[in-house]
């Protein structure tokens, strides 16, 4: 069901984008599904084994190539959108993606696409049917507009925050000695579809111990948490499609001094990070605020990550928070601030919140204790 | 943690996949982040903004180009890789991809992809790597490897089935008027995780009640349910990376006899191709049993998709129950049989099994009650 304020948010967004491609050199946007095909026409569909297409040229109808199944999808829009659906039989992908580019006029243009998302299946498909098209890369020109938050959209990051919060908390008096990864990391699920998150979770939480916390991605294990683990939680909610990602680290038992000394010099960076990031600063200096924390301390080899990145409908978008990003940040732009220090083979710490750029300063969503806490 | 015996899994895995790759013309394989990576190597990532890329070529150890932060993840395998790992600047990245291609001696070669996983922002990093390679799909070649399950992926399978199962009669007794299909949902996954699916569930549960019931791929809304609702859940759970996806639709309240009739059908046309589905017989000769009986029915045209897909690392895989799929069957092969009737705007029908071929027939996984449940 849409309704005419929800109509007018697409409506807002493809007027901004229609202004930003022909600056990027681009007649016409091919996206498959994803969330700027979301952030666009708020259809939402499953990357599957079949292929789909939305294309906009900026001034005409959307069109869009789908699995005939999922045609009951585009029924009740209320903005103009022509809808080319193929049956269950491969072969008939091919005749869709023709028409829709018949449609569309896009033979002979410049047809931008998100490489991060867009798929050689859909690649070769707009090949055969724009044989005169030539790709090029949208995601700048994607990414300046979704980049820039609207009170709606931080309204929902706050909410997606806040549930990240809840269910940390509900989840801290059930950790205990003995319990493994994978338990810790079932439990803290539990607790963010409790506290509201929506059912698709950013990414299943990272619950890492003892020589584990040493690597930034690690999965959930068997692993028990012993005496003398620090310990790494990162996790995030979802809400109305907007996302929260935030990290803290714990300390099972007494920590040892040098576990004391590096959390505080991770809360340190952080902080540094946080105080630094406002409107007109560049990305990449928000990153050496914390870097240099880290660095004058002797750990700059341990920290082996940017220090943030965008954080909205995707878990990783624009902007990112690394050395040589010159993007000068402005208001309404969210991403994680989230310095780390890993020592191979022994443990890690991290501490991640999720900020927003405001007009005269910027703000954390999150604000759980910093500190590292001992169990 | 790897030890000899899933060692010997992937060499095993990589000696099949050895002998397929000439047949299908292919020199050399390149995979990005995905279930084929893992099932040919161990290792886990996530799709992410950054590339990563898996490069087999037969007889060689594999390559790998991955972020420097993911690198902690190849260390302690027992068999031969050389990673290639780049560091946070997209500029580092092409070098990485280069230093790949000469390792592995790919420029110039027959280079297999997947279409439906490899995107375009590795596809123009390795065309730049190796510019005198062609690019094929490989698919085929790895999917009639993958097709063919052993025990241990069976009884992975089994398991997740047996999860999902558990899950779904914890989760009946809450259901009640008046809930909404999200809250529903939020039960559902709380009990797949509490049953011990791993916290990556292979998709978020499908909760479709009423009017929403006759769209196959709906996505949980804020509607209640309501008397005189069809109520379609569509869920799944994972069990070591293998995964189960089942359906069972519910009355709520005393259903209409038009509902009880095409509930009927649904559940004769599930056991007609359960009934056909055995060794040598063409994957397409499955969905015909199915649909023949809908078509005799007369509800042929309300049946708008496959009766099913294959089912292992990845919710839908080879071999896919389509009516022009002329693939024999053999034993190992594993897919859903999910035949469906929906009227639009009214309500619909499903009833989906996990199913294996066996050396002398086949059998279903799933064993709840398959006729519709009145609440």
């Amino acid at each position: 069901m849409s309704n005419a304020a929800t109509s007018s948010i697409y409506k807002i967004r493809l007027a901004k984008l229609a202004e930003v491609l022909p600056t990027s050199g681009i007649d016409a946007l091919a996206l498959n599904s994803g969330p700027s095909l979301s952030y666009l026409s708020g259809l939402h569909f499953h990357l599957s084994e079949r292929p789909e297409l939305l294309i906009f040229v900026p001034g005409k109808p959307l069109a869009i190539v789908l699995p005939e199944l999922e045609a009951g999808k585009v029924n009740s829009l209320d903005f103009p959108l022509q809808s080319f659906p193929y049956k269950e039989d491969p072969n008939t992908w091919v005749t869709a993606f023709k028409q829709a580019v018949a449609f569309t006029g896009i033979d002979g243009c410049r047809i931008g696409l998100e490489p991060r998302r867009f798929r050689v299946l859909e690649l070769r498909l707009l090949e055969v049917a724009a044989p005169g098209a030539k790709m090029l890369s949208a995601e700048d020109a994607i990414a300046s507009v979704r980049m820039h938050k609207d009170v709606s959209e931080i309204s929902a990051m706050q909410s997606a925050v806040d549930i990240a919060q809840d269910a940390l908390k509900a989840t801290i008096p059930l950790i205990k000695i003995g319990m493994t990864e994978r338990e810790l990391a079932a439990e803290l699920t539990l607790q963010l579809l409790r506290h509201g998150s929506d059912p698709q979770l950013p990414f299943s939480p990272i619950v890492a111990s003892g020589p584990n916390s040493a690597n930034p991605h690690a999965t959930p294990t068997d692993r028990s948490l012993v005496k003398g683990d620090m310990l790494i939680l990162d996790w995030g909610a979802s809400f109305k499609g907007y996302l929260s990602d935030l990290t803290r680290t714990f300390a099972i038992g007494e920590p040892d001094p040098q576990m004391v000394q590096v959390a505080k010099l991770v809360e340190k960076a952080n902080f540094a990070a946080r105080d630094r990031a406002r409107p007109g600063i560049p990305a990449g200096e928000v990153d050496s605020a914390a870097r240099s924390v880290i660095e004058v301390a002797g750990y700059g080899q341990y920290f082996i990550h940017r220090t943030g990145h965008g954080l909205g409908l995707e878990s990783h978008e624009e902007p990112y928070i690394r050395s040589d990003n010159q993007l000068p940040l402005v208001n309404g732009m969210t991403f994680t601030i989230e310095p780390g220090i890993y020592l191979p083979g022994r443990w890690g710490v991290r501490v991640e919140d999720d900020f927003v750029i405001t007009s005269t300063g910027g703000e954390s969503l999150s604000n759980l204790p910093r500190q590292l806490q001992v169990f």
